[in-house]
């Protein structure tokens, strides 16, 4: 089952990546506030069912894919059509 | 206007930090395959509608946001409720 994992800064964490995403945009003309910059993470999961795959994924999420400290995650699952 | 931008290695282009994590999560224990890296970018654009905004999200993608010879991007707008 395709899975996607969306991790983000915590609001309130510093994001020095998303100022400097923010500062080259102003420089090329853009009017943009707020940009943060985090990671998509996609991956195939064996899994018996979504609930399966939800529960294998946020494993993953709290072993390595996000920083529970700083970091928040969003899991989305890709449910196959049903034949 | 709030956008979020997701940004991704095209297919069939190397990808080591989705091979990085792939193995990680193999040796924690995890089936997984296919595993992918890519950007989450949030941002808040000054627009007058979602087409302008869109437009204007597009434009950052191609001039800074992604790498159009490795990365696709696609784009996601949190339209506000009509009062």
């Amino acid at each position: 089952m395709k899975a996607t994992v969306l991790v983000r800064p915590k609001p309130g964490i510093l994001d020095p990546q998303g100022q400097a995403v923010e500062s080259s945009l102003r420089h090329l003309g853009f009017t943009v506030s707020e940009v943060r910059v985090g990671r998509v993470v996609d991956l195939e999961v064996e899994a018996d069912d979504a609930g399966d795959a939800r529960a294998q994924v946020e494993r993953m999420c709290e072993q390595l894919l996000a920083n529970a400290l700083i970091e928040s995650y969003e899991i989305e699952l890709e449910l196959e059509p049903v034949a």
